[in-house]
């Protein structure tokens, strides 16, 4: 059995009793979290193109536009619904793909299910099976594809949302290796597209081409069935070398669903660690601006050419900036806000002045924590702290908390708390739904 | 100017004013071509398949399914009539981008001008434009990109298709560079998929793909615009090395569409060099199969992997089988009708035994013909001819002739011959239509 075959057997052969209670927690809270960023960029301007874009083109109302008060066809679903997820640059992250796992998956899933009438159980099951599609493939073409300048997000994206959405559609393993085919000879997204509207449009695309593609397979459509690694394959023509142990290896894992991490703070990334540690400074030491008298950060020196903008100018500048952003949080603005990222905030004078207070500098060696804060206070004392946010949450009622917190400062304001209510409550009960209408139904706004 | 801006600035600024008399008549072979390979597929079952799922999803009437007797979305008559238009694989060839130049862009162009109620110009102008962009920009990035095991017909054709309705909409060098970025982000295609229902499903994609990016672009949508020579951008991605002195003398050619290259059987075009010589050698010796001793053939070694099937079964084999596809030749039968590729004829004893005589052999360097096919008659007597496909017709009035033989050939038994020939003579007066909604009923059925 090869390659290709092997991982859509994998995906065929999933089944919902064999899921751990972390995995199906794990999911719910992806869920959620990609319900609350795409809520609330309903109306963001590259989601507003799309959406009338997508007017213009017409088509039956099957499947729901997240707070667009309508329906639409699946694949404009998954298209809208995927531009908006990553419209914001807010939702979960997976080491084992370099990338966003669910807004791929998601938006064409729940289109797919809706359409379906499926459960709950479903949902997750193929939701999970996208996430866990997209990271074992990850694994078997290791770091060079996306060093090699292509967004994992959208490439591995469109695997999983096939991987998904052929698991919801019951395929069997042929037209599973169909599928593949067809979503990966569509797969694409350049990482030099970051910064402009087309990063987002990879999710949507990637959502909406794996969707097209388990449709065509469940169809009768065929493709080349060794696609991850034949000659001239996805594999061999976007990575350095493919390998087999790790592809088996992941195979064997449980699921990669629980180790997802999340966002909490409307900023890159890479600031995120820094970010923690100067809240918990602050927090632990009851200091205001006032009492700083400098503040050093130490990071990989990788994070120099993402997010170490030294003087950001716009709330955008001040999400790819460890000056700005730490500025903003020993300042006490709560970052988890995207309103607070805008130019106003970041350009106050007394923003400015604690911004210039702090300097960035790189670790010297390998082997160092994620990051380092160190603030020295007017009164001569020194603190220190250390953060790295890239270890995946042992407690998750906690981080299912902290989520709900995110979710209604995203979703209230668009769909009132009421609503935003009604959709925390359906996601935590999401095993039990027997058709999830009504949580679209929720999410769809009016 | 950078590179990318240079190519958008070339694209906005052409006029038809401009367009030599020899690129305009071409052009409407490409187009006539199109129309007639597009229509003989109409009811291929890789179309049927996508055709249902177009179904399924419903949108406004705007753009004419060819053949299909009813309008669809725009972005679904692209998706459509571009499988159908490759799904015989005997649509034009272009050397200079290495693929098909006119089954990317006609698909999505054709579309885009019915609904814009677009003249007989505009599509010329901006079907030319198309296929020019993608001929420079195959150019700019030489053939390691082929080689590498990209599908250039649908990774340069999504850039085609962008060009050729950023024209038709007269987007600006700006939104044209935005169009350029957000095909090339969405472009892909494995050679791999070659064999399997995918390779045609790349041209409808590539149409598709380069439609909506011009469609976003002119609505506001940004992306990087410089994504031809950016950093992790499309050409640095694609290819080992980018040719910014190919890519200016390309743009200084007047248009490469008169170099377009046709074919003249149902089969892969590395057979065809032999078809044309055993043709030429059957009618000018006036010799049955009857009269046969022995062929041998000699083409490139690079042939060997694609056209050389020894005992085809089947008709689709036999297209890439040159002892099959000589010896159906060589005993009269039409082999630019796609009917005769079929596994009865190829299977029947008489047909069997005349590919038992012909051999396939290598030239053993460089700077030779391209096929030469040598015959030595029972009677002793040898004759030999060398031809060359690769050469573009110098005499377009027997192009023309030979190409409405070819469309007759496919349109009649669907269309019929009296709306067939009103799709040829529309056609042969497209720069005189004030607008093209004539031609897409003609070509649209009933």
């Amino acid at each position: 059995m090869n390659t290709t075959q092997r991982l859509a057997e994998y995906v065929s052969q999933r089944q919902f009793e064999t899921l751990s209670p972390e995995t199906i927690a794990v999911s719910k809270h992806c869920l959620l979290d990609f319900l609350g960023v795409t809520i609330a960029a309903c109306d963001e301007p590259l989601v507003r193109i799309v959406k009338d874009q997508v007017e213009e083109e017409g088509g039956h109302a099957h499947a729901t536009l997240v707070a667009g008060g309508k329906k639409v066809s699946l694949a404009q679903a998954a298209l809208v619904n995927g531009c908006a997820s990553h419209a914001h640059d807010y939702d979960d992250v997976h080491p084992a793909m370099s990338g966003h796992p669910t807004v791929p998956v998601a938006p064409a899933v729940l289109a797919l299910a809706e359409k379906e009438n499926a459960s709950g159980r479903d949902l997750i099951l193929s939701l999970v099976t996208g996430i866990d599609a997209e990271c074992i493939v990850g694994r078997y073409l290791g770091s060079s594809h996306y060093a090699r300048g292509f967004h994992a997000t959208a490439t591995l994206g469109s695997l999983g949302a096939a991987a998904a959405c052929a698991k919801l559609l019951g395929l069997g393993v042929e037209q599973t290796c169909n599928a593949f085919g067809i979503a990966a000879t569509q797969a694409a997204g350049l990482k030099s597209m970051f910064g402009s509207m087309c990063k987002p449009f990879h999710a949507g695309k990637a959502a909406a081409n794996g969707l097209l593609a388990a449709q065509l397979a469940a169809r009768g459509f065929d493709s080349q069935t060794s696609v991850l690694e034949v000659e001239q394959g996805f594999g061999l023509t976007h990575a350095d070398q493919l390998s087999e142990s790790n592809l088996c290896q992941a195979l064997e894992q449980d699921s990669f669903v629980p180790t997802t991490l999340f966002k909490y703070h409307a900023a890159c990334y890479l600031t995120h660690s820094a970010l923690e540690a100067a809240k918990a400074l602050r927090s632990e030491l009851k200091i205001e601006p006032g009492d700083i008298e400098a503040v050093e950060i130490t990071v990989n020196k990788g994070h120099f050419s993402v997010c170490n903008i030294q003087q950001p100018c716009t709330g955008l500048e001040a999400k790819f900036s460890l000056r700005g952003a730490t500025a903003m949080v020993l300042s006490g603005i709560d970052t988890a806000d995207i309103h607070q990222f805008n130019d106003a905030v970041v350009t106050q004078p007394a923003m400015v002045s604690l911004r210039d207070k702090i300097s960035v500098v790189a670790f010297p060696e390998q082997g160092h924590p994620e990051s380092v804060v160190r603030i020295l206070l007017k009164s001569g004392a020194e603190h220190t702290k250390e953060w790295d946010v890239a270890i995946p949450a042992s407690d998750l009622d906690l981080q299912l908390c902290k989520l709900t917190d995110k979710f209604c400062s995203l979703a209230d304001p668009v769909l009132g708390e009421q609503r935003a209510e009604r959709v925390v409550n359906l996601v935590a009960s999401l095993q039990n739904l027997e058709c999830i209408g009504d949580l679209c139904e929720a999410v769809r706004g009016s």
